[in-house]
């Protein structure tokens, strides 16, 4: 069994689009996972194909009809689908390499992107929807969200990458940033590696890259920093 | 002069993609915006079309050469280019809304889009490139996180979004979620629409929206929460 991602866009003809390429591309030729886009737009009923409408209580912007939606959502998940109903949107819980973990060890997702202002509340209560948001800045929609969230799902698929390509992973499970890099030319422009990584010595690159990363999450991610002195978290070496 | 974006990518064929459709493909065909990829790997020197090599130290994975990473740059910046030049990398600082009004009030910006472990930090150091994450999640590279960020910044270029599509920021703005929203059928399944907000009573539907806009913060985003306490934010009704 494909994992299996359905997408429910007003922009279908986005999809598979970039995760039709490397990895991804070769990963979905594979079977290892599916992706369809289903039209939002072609579940309206009237004739103007229309899927918005005014706010009730005011203000700018068009809200998604709950009846249009709503009935995309039955076409892509049929009775006893399992997978989780995810909606994007800057009002949803911040997505984690926890929950890409929790998405990609299941039979897949159902994304339903956002245009407008949003969604109408009650199909979201309804279906108990899993608000999910990329970050604290605003796309034009959830279709360039659900690329994100499928391709970090799909980098994690068994048989997606290979040993070379799957130690980034290690430093984000262990709550600090990486620590930086260095590969050949040994000098360039002048600036040499940090004679360290040349030394052999296991033990002293261990602590060396160590620092660096904690140093780096200090500097640039004190919300992890903190987060992770509040964990009690000891540095292993 | 058009706001000007430049890839640095493995994977060119990915660009513009999804922002070839939709509002930012509407205002790339006008001109509002322009956007070239350029292959990294055409600035390899060796025969084999060689980008990464082992990294010093040890440990799994690849690192992006800085003498070919260079090369890109200087192609892709002429002397005196004025754009920022953003690495993506989950190593970086969180991209936020203002960091993205940032950018879409310059000229526009040149992105590099890391792959494998990552790229040798004395090209970061000697380009003083910026550092920018999405979200504390892995992706196969940084190509999703370019269309992103470059998503967010074009919605924002004068003349893309119109009027009815331009309230969405306000509440970003404000460190609050947004509120929930309705529209029509007035009733669907059996759910009504909050009555407030068929009132007509517009400062009591404004109270409403902020009642559950703190709500859902507090709930979902303890985080904006608390950064907005501490900063001793007042409501403003």
């Amino acid at each position: 069994m494909s994992w299996h991602a359905t997408i429910l866009t007003l922009f279908p003809e986005m999809f598979p689009g970039p995760l039709g390429v490397s990895l991804a591309g070769r990963a979905l030729r594979e079977g290892i996972w599916r992706c369809e886009a289903l039209d939002i737009r072609s579940f309206a009923t009237d004739r103007h194909r229309t899927v918005d409408d005014t706010p009730f209580g005011g203000g700018a912007g068009m809200v998604m009809r709950p009846d249009v939606a709503d009935a995309a959502i039955s076409a892509a998940m049929p009775d006893g689908d399992a997978r989780p109903l995810v909606y994007l949107t800057p009002r949803g819980r911040l997505l984690d390499q926890a929950m890409v973990r929790d998405f990609a060890a299941g039979p897949g997702v159902v994304l339903f992107c956002g245009r407008y202002e949003g969604l109408d509340q009650r199909v979201i209560e309804a279906r108990g929807m899993r608000e999910v948001s990329l970050g604290d800045y605003v796309l034009s929609g959830g279709e360039v969200a659900a690329l994100a969230l499928l391709d970090a799902c799909v980098r994690l698929l068994p048989g997606v990458m290979g040993a070379s390509e799957s130690a980034v992973e290690e430093s984000h499970s262990a709550g600090l940033l990486e620590y930086p890099h260095y590969t050949r030319p040994a000098e360039w422009q002048g600036r040499a590696v940090p004679p360290v990584l040349l030394s052999g010595h296991h033990a002293e690159v261990a602590r060396w890259r160590r620092t660096q990363s904690e140093a780096a999450t200090r500097e640039r991610r004190p919300d992890l920093w903190n987060r992770m002195q509040v964990a009690g978290a000891q540095a292993p070496a």
